[in-house]
């Protein structure tokens, strides 16, 4: 059973030993947006990728007619690849019965990180999952909750911290003798001033702003809708499926 | 002037190049907070030291007479030192005129680590002197001010947060036009939701119970009151000195 939750607030701030932590990767915008949106509408796996050719082992290896390659640099499709990174891309009628070979700058990055490192569990959240994810951490069997934001590039991401907030604020609803950590107090309490206006709150951070400015504005409130979404990806064997 | 305020939410997300930035390190338990009242009680310097033996060695090189040994670890004072890292312990009778040689476990480590980085100048940010701390950074010669949360052993700490957001939240109220990173615009969100009762905010993380827990109780509430000290240290050919 769930102990305590402790928030990554990026990348670097994840403990170096999990200890059996179920761990959640948010990358709101967009990288676990999006794998939960492709696998809630059909498709069989996400493989994350660190680089390109990676995927395109990937789809030599299982086959062309059963792989897409997805993912992004730079915020936009990369060249030979048959998807980008906006959960709108990947509708039902594109990937129902694909395994999606995947890779982004953060979302994947961090994924990898701590793909490895000792966790009983890896799943991805996302706003549009927040309360799947919810439901997913109590069924874990572990202490701990680990939620980490991967950011951007390094650094610290608005909406990744809000959606962490947004799952330890359903949690300590359900569960108020929770223990949190120093992030996932701040996190909440970040969260608690923007639900009302969740939307806002994520387009108003910087990331949201540079995807606005490449023309993915529309990527910004898809991702920014609360529950919408039953599945949580989770990681098993370098692969994400539905959980 | 400054056009922009980032907040490096842990040491390891400060920056790689600073750009000419104005840096304030923030420990509030309890470094900056026990520098600030170390300088605002007529301390000549603090000398911010890696280890030990490094401040053992300023008193042997600036004179005996003239410097005292302070700092921790584990929060207690160190073997053979005069003062610990509670601020209640630089009192104006026993720190006038003196010289401090510090080293703590955070704070001084944060300071190193901005000292030589390419910053145009480096303060020394609290709670107590948060209304000083604002008005230093408008003075400052720099585009961008960036609060570094020097946090506890790498990790986040909320109080350190909650003062960055206080800063950056005061600042806002005379620059409504800045432009915030996501880290500040965090920042001021969790601090807003806390400034009524910031005593309790800085009490309930878990740096402060872990103090609690080791004595130094009173330490928390002397560290979270607001603009109580007009001093600024600033970081001057490795001294903290009076800005």
């Amino acid at each position: 059973m769930i102990e305590r939750i402790d928030v990554a607030v990026t990348p670097a701030s994840v403990p170096l030993g999990l200890r059996g932590a179920a761990v959640v990767v948010i990358d709101v915008l967009r990288a676990t947006t999006t794998i939960t949106r492709a696998l809630a509408n059909g498709a069989l796996a996400v493989i994350p990728c660190l680089e390109p050719e990676d995927a395109i082992a990937v789809r030599n290896r299982v086959g062309r007619d059963r792989v897409l390659l997805g993912g992004e640099r730079d915020s936009h499709k990369i060249s030979g690849f048959d998807l980008d990174n906006s959960p709108r891309s990947y509708a039902r009628d594109v990937v129902h019965g694909k395994t999606i070979a995947f890779t982004t700058t953060n979302g994947t990055r961090a994924l990898s990180r701590v793909g490895h490192a000792g966790a009983s569990v890896v799943l991805c959240g996302a706003l549009i999952n927040r309360r799947a994810v919810v439901r997913a951490i109590e069924a874990a069997d572990a202490q701990e909750a680990l939620l980490v934001c991967a950011g951007h590039e390094g650094t610290f991401s608005l909406e990744d911290f809000l959606c962490a907030g947004a799952i330890v604020d359903a949690f300590v609803q359900r569960h108020p003798h929770i223990v949190l950590s120093d992030g996932g107090r701040a996190a909440a309490l970040t969260y608690r001033t923007s639900a009302a206006r969740i939307a806002d709150a994520v387009a108003s951070g910087e990331h949201a702003q540079a995807l606005a400015a490449s023309g993915f504005r529309d990527d910004i409130l898809a991702a920014a809708t609360l529950d919408v979404a039953d599945v949580v990806p989770v990681f098993r064997n370098g692969e994400l499926v539905a959980g």
